[in-house]
């Protein structure tokens, strides 16, 4: 499938839904992907299937803090850099670029290389969502090593890291994303085409941008988007368990950006069917968990989406602000993502949270919070 | 020439002298080297003439805060790991080893690597004495790249980081070291015999020994260790330039490890025909500025050298100590050192001081400062 100049915000819009506050603000990506479009550039989105078992397969992505990007743009040079230090040290062209991962602008900025690079892109990510950590994918579950990575800044400088362990990868690359300026552009997960087929959340560019074209759709022939979107959620085999978690107004807003991500907490007080009620939503780079005083109502690595009340436009953690209307959305992640050894890996505790995994379905019975919230508004 | 296990304690004092106070404790790597020895290694150090032009010559050191190095000793596998990247991917076998620098540790772990893996060791280095960071070479000063650089830590982690301009070799290095803990084992500058031949300080190895060998000679005879140390000094080429600035008792230190450097100063308070003054001496890993008062004694790239008073130890900076009663010397740089395009580089300037460089032998007219301090004691 070739994507179109017309997809792209549908794409950007299900990215940043999919990015659960986090992976970058993808409208930048969307202007660098319609940039490479316009440019003559083509975006050939393939089945994994259709990768030969001993295809090289090159996961590209965005490493460093949202809030940077916003302010230092890629000027399309470092992707280049990177892949072609990963070529250059294993000895082997790149056949297809993979997404390490859907949200946010990690899911548009491997499209723009594949574009520039004329390389099709594998339809898929490694995680279903966005994380804030590159140990947190499911190529690492499955046992793909992490490194060589590679990394290169805008003026093509460059970095190679060889360890043993991810976790390595992700300590010592977040030092070189600090001194690259808070942003790097990486490589990493080097793989073969068998490698990607055992190891990926498969469809999820798809996902992305049927969710995004499900809310265009609904706001053009003026129905609510929210059913839209829940509809078109629970039609998925991941996100099939979607909840509004709740509505209100951003009240409070703590944010920082500290040693290469954006750590913060947002308050938002209850607005309609949700008045004299208070959420709490805490993040580092991506939503962790939402409450409600103790109880928890999603939790990491189930995604939680905050999104404007009126449009169903998601709002990246670094776009909050106060007095913003919003809507909390708690959404099931895929199920390779909610194994043991994946939560071993990106559950709460991976976050420093004491609150244990409980999927989003169990802690919000749809009865009492989807239908409600969904009917207020339309 | 084959250097011998007698020799290594007057090279390790030697090179702790011309370490500027930095370069960390040759202590450690010369145990490393007996014990590399005594494993039957040889170090075989030969004259830059004897490397073809075309042959592959690499500088390696280890990187970092040398307070870190007295509680993290390298295990010996990090060096080779560095030099196997480089290897890998230059896509050439090392046939020479260079020392980057003659300060301190920097001196012997070349010397160790090059005994573990039957490589000689070039006679020189590339500022005939230490400094804090990697752009202040003589290497760099002629033109040869600092990049690729490969980097490994105790668990062999490696990181190969290409740039254009040496200084961002150093501020993304640097960036890695402290994600490595404080300490790395770097391989820096590759280059070929010809550049080799254009670009080092000559002889400097054979120099600290020298110089270590003089003043352990005169320990044993019970002559003057400093009157040997300058009587050596005065025949060479390069340090011919050296006095006594000071003698005094260690009165006050201030240090901080940061940002993967040693940072301080030191206060000593006047004895002998110096009491009633006051010397502060500033560093950065080495010794950076000697002042009395508002007087400039001995400023960068000029050596500064602190002494053990009776023994004429040397005393790196992270061993100086409230009450250690000290002799200060300031000695000539190499004069390749001490052009405008090296001051340029590692000036005064570029440390951030204020003072502009004036050669130790103006600061300090010779009848005015050596003669009588070493009458007193002798």
């Amino acid at each position: 499938m070739k994507l179109q100049l017309s997809d792209i915000d549908d794409l950007a819009r299900g990215a940043a839904i999919l990015g659960t506050g986090g992976g970058g603000d993808p409208y930048l990506g969307g202007l660098m992907l319609r940039q490479a479009l316009l440019d003559g550039g083509t975006v050939e989105l393939i089945d994994v299937e259709e990768l030969r078992d001993d295809a090289f397969a090159l996961p590209f992505a965005m490493m460093g803090a949202p809030t940077v990007i916003v302010e230092k743009l890629p000027n399309g040079s470092e992707s280049i850099a990177a892949l072609r230090a990963m070529e250059a040290h294993v000895g082997k062209k790149v056949e297809a670029i993979l997404c390490a991962e859907i949200g946010g602008i990690n899911a548009l900025l491997p499209l723009v290389l594949g574009a520039r690079l004329g390389l099709p892109i594998v339809d898929g990510d490694g995680m279903g969502r966005a994380f804030p950590q590159l140990q947190m994918v499911t190529y690492h579950i499955f046992g793909v090593s992490a490194s060589p990575m590679t990394m290169a800044d805008e003026h093509s400088n460059t970095v190679l890291l060889q360890a043993k362990e991810a976790i390595e990868v992700e300590r010592i690359g977040r030092s070189v994303v600090v001194a690259m300026g808070g942003m790097a552009q990486v490589c990493l997960y080097p793989m073969t085409g068998a490698d990607a087929k055992r190891s990926m959340v498969r469809g999820t560019l798809s996902l992305a941008l049927g969710l995004g074209r499900a809310i265009h759709v609904a706001r053009k022939s003026s129905t609510d988007p929210f059913e839209a979107l829940l509809r078109f959620l629970e039609g998925t085999e991941y996100y099939k368990h979607c909840r509004i978690l709740f509505e209100g107004k951003m009240a409070d807003l703590l944010r920082e950006t500290r040693g290469g991500y954006a750590f913060g907490r947002a308050r938002i007080d209850g607005m309609g069917p949700y008045a004299g009620r208070r959420m709490d939503v805490q993040f580092q780079n991506e939503h962790l968990i939402a409450q409600e005083g103790g109880d928890v109502r999603a939790i990491v690595p189930d995604l939680i989406a905050v999104l404007d009340s009126a449009t169903a436009e998601p709002i990246t953690t670094e776009g909050l602000k106060y007095g913003q209307r919003v809507r909390v959305l708690g959404i099931s992640a895929a199920p390779i993502m909610r194994s043991s050894q994946a939560l071993a890996v990106f559950g709460p505790q991976a976050f420093g949270l004491t609150q244990p995994f409980t999927p989003v379905e169990v802690l919000n019975p749809v009865e009492a919070s989807t239908a409600p919230a969904v009917e207020e508004k339309s």
